[in-house]
């Protein structure tokens, strides 16, 4: 049995309480949250705690609070525990130099208004020991099948990196969403395209993937579009096509 | 049984060429293909021709070629058949004003590398008699489960959000790929990110779905990523972060 406790009761941290639930080998001793109303929904899960001082003896305690007090909170541990934040743009020794430090990052965009299977999820894995590695690849493997051992650089690449392919790409559906609206289409239609679109690189590379005007240097097409967009819209747009013609011309 | 030429022997047409073949209503009478050899791969599925004389009176003829070239060639054809082409920017109206005119609009990314399910790709048709209009819904409804009735206009609109939501998100799963390329991760770890923000939008709109430093105004992380960046990318991460924030703050 391995056991954790989760400090933070926000996305992550309830997808997370959720997924260790389900498992047969994990036991979440405490969950921390700042005002103990916020994690009533967690008390028939572990005991609910909102004093750092009250923290027990675990194999892994989890800190999933957002990525800017992430440093700051750590310093107020005082722990033997081995002890992982789950941000992928702070590096692992941000973390209080005490302690026994790791990253355990789930690579994945969480919505509490959407479930998700965490078993596709693929979580990257940073300790500042072997042991500590070879415990957290135990707990990441108790509920993914995807789990990646990755430095702190290459972590923070790997999120800048999903903020193309994350937060940039929803705000281009978001972008495809209003065109719809605005001429009564419903949007809906292009659902099967963003699907396709997703899965396509699995199969193929992005770059033999691209096809469209950009990389046709179809400059009439082009040119049609960019007269029906809105001035913030055509910026986006006009960015974007000269970045994908230097890509292929 | 509905009759069918396909003129064309690129991409769409192929696709079309494959669907149409499956069916057991619609029957492909004709292939047009300008020199006859790209076309001698469709030789067991249809008639081969490379003279627009030749053409022999079907239900339905549709142009399968390059956007620019559709009006100048629909001009070359002398035929009381339904004619109709294939693209999202062209009008209906572009057609030759002889013909009975249509449009028949698959609205999907079609690679020649990759399969594709036709029953769930939407068909976007027009046409300018009711009589058409009847006769290409059945024609539609022979390969595809999701079919829309869409005008020049509409048509227009959702071929500009179709370039958002394909053409610009593959470029940006490209960045993606390139900026991980470049530090050794392997792009497969973002491959669950990029399926589950696709699949969010079936639930929740991607104006809900929006997550990010962009979204959260937190610009200490903003300016920790545009340091990692090369200038090209700064410039799509700039435009992109700065929409956001407008639809957010």
């Amino acid at each position: 049995m391995i056991t954790v406790s989760i400090l933070g009761s926000g996305n992550v941290a309830t997808h997370l309480i959720d997924a260790f639930s389900k498992t047969t080998n994990v036991k979440i001793t405490q969950i921390y949250s700042r005002n103990l109303e916020g994690a009533q929904q967690f008390k028939n899960k572990a005991n609910i705690i909102n004093d750092l001082q009250d923290l027990m003896p675990v194999d892994v305690v989890i800190i999933a609070i957002s990525d800017d007090e992430i440093s700051k909170f750590s310093h107020k541990i005082n722990s033997k525990s081995l002890v992982v934040h789950t941000s992928g743009s702070i590096s692992m020794n941000d973390l209080n130099g005490n302690l026994n430090k790791g990253v355990f990052y789930p690579l994945q965009t969480f919505s509490r208004e959407k479930n998700i299977d965490f078993k596709t999820i693929p979580i990257c894995l940073e300790a500042d020991s072997k042991d500590s590695l070879t415990k957290l690849h135990k707990l990441a493997s108790a509920i993914s099948n995807e789990v990646y051992i990755i430095d702190s650089n290459q972590r923070k690449k790997l999120h800048l990196a999903a903020v193309f392919v994350n937060n940039f790409t929803n705000h281009l559906y978001e972008i495809g969403n209003s065109i719809c609206e605005e001429y009564s289409v419903p949007f809906e239609i292009l659902h099967p395209l963003i699907k396709e679109t997703a899965n396509k690189i699995k199969k193929i590379s992005p770059n033999k993937a691209q096809t469209g005007p950009a990389k046709r240097n179809d400059n009439k097409t082009i040119a049609k579009h960019l007269a029906q967009l809105s001035k913030s819209k055509q910026e986006i747009y006009s960015v974007l096509t000269k970045s994908i013609k230097n890509t292929f011309n």
